[in-house]
């Protein structure tokens, strides 16, 4: 018997220059700054004041049965964990499902209400993505980001299939995919225009060269 | 009695890391590596191999009434015009209309059949733009690129219209469009999905900050 092994998707929201965090993050503004105000600020709109019209895309983002993200994605806490903090979602995380965190400082696993558990992996990306496998048992795991995160996975030949939520403006600074990423030869598989972000999905075919 | 004054629009086909040109340009490979053999090479195939398909596309990038291109795009020779190089397109170069090549190094008109005539300017992007727009009549004018030039005119604010032809795949290297631009906040005004690229064009409402 073989178990069957999931895709490795990456779902990313990203300027058109590219960029998936502003500079200076901080609690207050957990993207960075994008040149709007309030929380989720220009790059996210689509998830939040928009997230009745993007519905599909934002169930498939939480469809994953394992998650990866980067230390930076999961709060503003930098160097020692020297303050409590559980993550920006709350006490009922949206994804129901056990959580890596890429980090250079080592923690205690944190179980959430409905089923998150955020675990923090301090040996690097391709260990985070084997306990991810494992914890998904053969679903599909997901890498949600930030740029940083996702481009170490891309350099490394990791990501099946990059799910890119375009948003109509270029920000010229902050962390960018593709970011020190290699040729790699894509097939764009999916497109939906929504009214302000364009939604397409590329599978990563193979390095060029 | 006014002068009604046409678009600025700037046509460019980009990798989806940004790239449009690779290392290396040469004689033998106008745009560069990109990892494929022949002409075109692998940003280019939807002008040349599919042209068909994307008629429209084309027929629009040669519809103004005027061009500006970079010196790079005009072709291989750097420094002094040390050889004879009248462009990469022939005789009769499918423009019809004034092209003005950004340069340093000034040198006489030269005009073609089909009345295309290449001026190459010394003082500027916006010294360019004049002469395009004067040339033009009121009629679009249209940015050919490369890269290195279209930044200059998005940083500037000199942009009307964005017109992107994305190719599937990442270069990791090459001239990237949006390097030193500052964050613009654009409106998505038309897509068309093509078998391999798709065709997005953006409208540049203004800067942001
Ligand atoms: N646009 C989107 O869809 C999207 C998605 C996610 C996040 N974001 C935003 O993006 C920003 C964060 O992104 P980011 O690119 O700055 O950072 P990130 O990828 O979220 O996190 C980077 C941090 O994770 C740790 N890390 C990453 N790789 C590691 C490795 N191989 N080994 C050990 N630790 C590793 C390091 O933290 P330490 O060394 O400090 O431990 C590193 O500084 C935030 O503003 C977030 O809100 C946007
Ligand atoms: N993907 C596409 O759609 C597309 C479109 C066009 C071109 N391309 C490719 O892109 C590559 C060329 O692009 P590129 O970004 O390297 O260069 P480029 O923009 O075509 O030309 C840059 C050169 O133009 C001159 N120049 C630019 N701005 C100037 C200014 N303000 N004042 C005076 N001179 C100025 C300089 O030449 P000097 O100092 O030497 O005079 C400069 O090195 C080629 O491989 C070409 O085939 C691709």
């Amino acid at each position: 018997m073989t178990t069957p092994v999931g895709r490795v998707a990456c779902d990313l929201t990203v300027t058109v220059d590219g960029y998936a965090a502003g500079t200076g993050q901080s609690e207050e503004r957990p993207f960075g700054e994008d040149g709007a105000d309030g929380w989720g600020g220009r790059l996210h709109g689509w998830m939040f004041e928009q997230s009745e019209e993007n519905r599909a895309e934002l169930d498939r983002m939480t469809a994953a049965k394992a998650y990866v993200m980067g230390r930076n994605m999961f709060g503003p806490v930098r160097g020692a964990w020297d303050r409590p903090w559980n993550g920006w979602w709350g006490d009922e995380p949206p994804f129901h499902a056990p959580v890596f965190v890429l980090t250079h400082h080592p923690r205690d696993p944190q179980p959430m209400a409905g089923s998150t558990v955020f675990s923090f992996v301090t040996d690097g990306v391709e260990a985070a993505l084997e306990r991810a496998r494992a914890a998904a048992g053969g679903g599909d795991v997901s890498v949600l980001g930030g740029a940083t995160t996702v481009n170490q996975y891309l350099a490394a030949g990791l990501i099946d299939e990059l799910r890119l939520h375009i948003a109509p403006f270029t920000l010229g600074a902050g962390t960018r995919l593709f970011d020190g990423v290699p040729a790699l030869e894509l097939e764009r598989t999916q497109i939906r225009v929504a009214s302000t972000v364009t939604h397409v999905t590329y599978r990563v075919l193979s390095r060029i060269r």
